[in-house]
């Protein structure tokens, strides 16, 4: 008998997403130092530890949320509903400049961590303001995330011009080059508040220190319109002949690229992530996801900000993609149950880079788990293991998450947060946010 | 002090839901002989009876569910992600043909009940075979319900023809017709199933009892062109021109009505049950359901059957609903919180004509009541309860139903159900799908 610190016996259905989409049946997970250490039938005979059962479960890797801006849960449905321009002018710019601080970041990412932990969301990525607390955020609950500052042309809470974003870019970097759960990146925020010396220092800092480069690109049809009439091309185009287009390079929502800019992307290996559930709800579009993945681009899922979702819930949002794109194109087979959960699992991987260390479920690679509970009318019979989690669950079906071995949700219950406080601090800043 | 059988003290938002959209705040519901007979502030002091708290809680109506096919969840996720054709030829028929009896109906529906329940649905519409075995069902869990065999012009396991699927809907409704809680209808099932003959017959039917008139129109491109080649004209006016177009017709899908027919309905006051994540998955297309509000049409709200959707949760459908519309129209103000939440409450009750009785929380009305759970940081701040609920919310953050001033459901558990014996039945069923 050989040692293991966690082993997860007879777990119905191990779903792994590697590349040949492995499965297993009734099968035990074995978990030791962090990573995953044997995975298969009656593994559980050969090693000695703490167990949990997998029974009534599957098993998949710990989901991915590509693109985030975790702290606005504090602002969750605030001015909902009204035209893009009075919902970002009259309500969330002006509470974001009265409030944004290092405990408005710190408040509202621990609220973020404990809805995507409770959702069985283990890395995500994020972009927005004061991310040294969102690093402490994910830190204490022991989380991964990719975590960079919006850099903008214009001043912002976190630097009063783009030259002072960057550098203080480079410092948050340099303090966490060398950490295990946190990866630092660059974030220019979009082609359209991100001049292209902006863009392109950005993207030279990306390069010195091999780490991502995260950008909003083609959301909407007024960027692309703004785009064209201040570069004469569309936002890829632009970002391509600017230079800062390669394999390190994560767009989010990519809504409006045209059959050549997808050409650029797949041939550059630039990332997507894909908001659909955000992207329809600010009414920005539909994005051609089938035809970036037919021609072999990287497209990963993500949530974008609660403001404009309203929620985290990973699966939610891989489900209205599986849906939303037959729906669209009027073809049932595109966009399948499998491919679904691949985006916010290896591919979302793959979209930070991270893919020899996360997003499947392999020996050798960090022990990220999510169980499944199946144990519910409404999860059986189960004819498919993907199209019962794609289709039929939600993020509230998440049973137990694990990140690094270390059991954060185990019964549905979140272990490494105190839901009370978190209460009392969403009540805290509504008052800010509402008093004059 | 007057008595009463259950006071809700102190609910943190009461959203009527009623014509003017009424809203209470710290406020409670008294109910009496299964209907309501008080709503506001410290009306608690003025009775006494039974109390639960609605602390942290928001109050809805019941949900509605205009269109489904209960039993299905006996067939969930079976054969999902192929062409349409071979899920249909492949899978559910011969599924269906080979097990589809009183048996395979009630379990299907109870685990059908148990998962409406769980996710806030009070009342819902059914289409399939075997009604009878619905209405044990729904008998049993005491929650309301239109009940229609689909009727179709080839033998179904129904029935042998038509004609004897109309005499067999005749028994059915007489044997219900003075029943409280179920509401037997005629189903004609579609203008391409059902010739003008047996639509017409229906119709009388129908007239003659003072039914619903529940069918199937304009669910896919398919059938527009079939109806077309067959009869000269698109489905609506086909049914105008056979007759059976009036406001007891309930239509489901109608995914690709022109401009004129969306006319049409508004004329003839028919209700339109709306199936958008169904309508998507099967890739039928997006209904324009912006444009027949703005004219007039009663739009109420569905999941069709789990086999294509494949859940049963209401607040997922409107979530769905009132993104999709957005991004499809571009248009951030479409189909906003409120209207979306009316579809599955009011505009529910107007869909199956019983707004008299149900679908808003008034006094005088049924005590169908559903409590939804903001005490999670996933729910908190609430600037907008409206947008909580229909954002960020599912059904899974149902904490209490309450039918005929029974309750149903409590603390997030359905109390009339037995969970273990839900699973077993699904597990004898797998077994026989997929047997030869």
């Amino acid at each position: 008998m050989k040692k293991a610190d966690l082993i997860i016996t007879d777990i119905s259905y191990i779903l792994t997403m590697d590349e040949n989409f492995t499965e297993y049946k009734d099968s035990d997970i074995v978990i030791k130092d962090g990573k995953i250490i044997d995975i298969g039938k009656n593994k559980k005979d050969e090693y000695f530890g703490k167990t949990i059962s997998g029974k009534n479960k599957i098993a998949i890797p710990g989901l991915i949320n590509t693109h985030t801006h975790a702290a606005m849960t504090l602002l969750r449905g605030y001015g909902s509903d009204n035209p893009l321009k009075v919902w970002l002018e009259e309500y969330i710019w002006p509470a974001e400049g009265k409030l944004v601080s290092y405990e408005f970041v710190k408040d509202g990412t621990d609220i973020a961590c404990y809805e995507m932990l409770r959702n069985g969301v283990t890395t995500f990525v994020d972009m927005y303001f004061f991310e040294d607390a969102v690093a402490q955020s994910v830190k204490e609950v022991g989380m991964r995330a990719v975590l960079c500052t919006g850099i903008l042309d214009f001043p912002t809470p976190g630097a009063k011009n783009a030259d002072e974003g960057i550098a203080k870019t480079e410092d948050f970097i340099k303090h966490f080059e060398k950490d295990e759960n946190i990866f630092p990146a660059v974030g220019p925020h979009a082609p359209y508040t991100c001049s292209p010396d902006t863009l392109k220092k950005a993207f030279n800092l990306a390069e010195k220190y091999d780490v991502l480069y995260h950008i909003h690109v083609s959301e909407t049809q007024f960027e692309v319109n703004d785009i064209k009439e201040r570069y004469g091309n569309t936002p890829v185009k632009h970002l391509e002949k600017v230079g800062v287009l390669n394999e390190r390079v994560l767009a989010a929502h990519m809504v409006h690229p045209t059959e050549e800019e997808i050409d650029i992307l797949a041939e550059k290996n630039v990332k997507v992530a894909h908001c659909p559930e955000s992207n329809l709800k600010l009414a920005s579009g539909v994005a051609p996801i089938p035809k970036m993945i037919e021609k072999g681009v990287t497209v990963a899922i993500g949530t974008d900000g609660t403001a404009s979702n309203d929620d985290l819930d990973i699966i939610g949002e891989i489900s209205t993609a599986a849906k939303l794109h037959k729906g669209y194109t009027l073809n049932p087979t595109v966009l399948n149950a499998k491919e679904a959960l691949k985006m916010a699992t290896l591919d979302g991987a793959k979209a930070i880079r991270k893919e020899d260390k996360i997003g499947s479920l392999e020996i050798g690679k960090f022990a990220d788990i999510v169980l499944m509970d199946i144990n519910d009318p409404h999860l059986q019979p189960v004819f498919d293991p993907y199209t019962q989690i794609v289709y039929s669950s939600n993020g509230k079906d998440v049973d137990t998450v694990i990140i690094n071995g270390d059991i954060k949700v185990l019964n549905k219950k979140v272990l490494v947060l105190n839901k009370k406080e978190l209460l009392e601090k969403a009540q805290k800043w509504k008052k800010k946010v509402l008093e004059d």
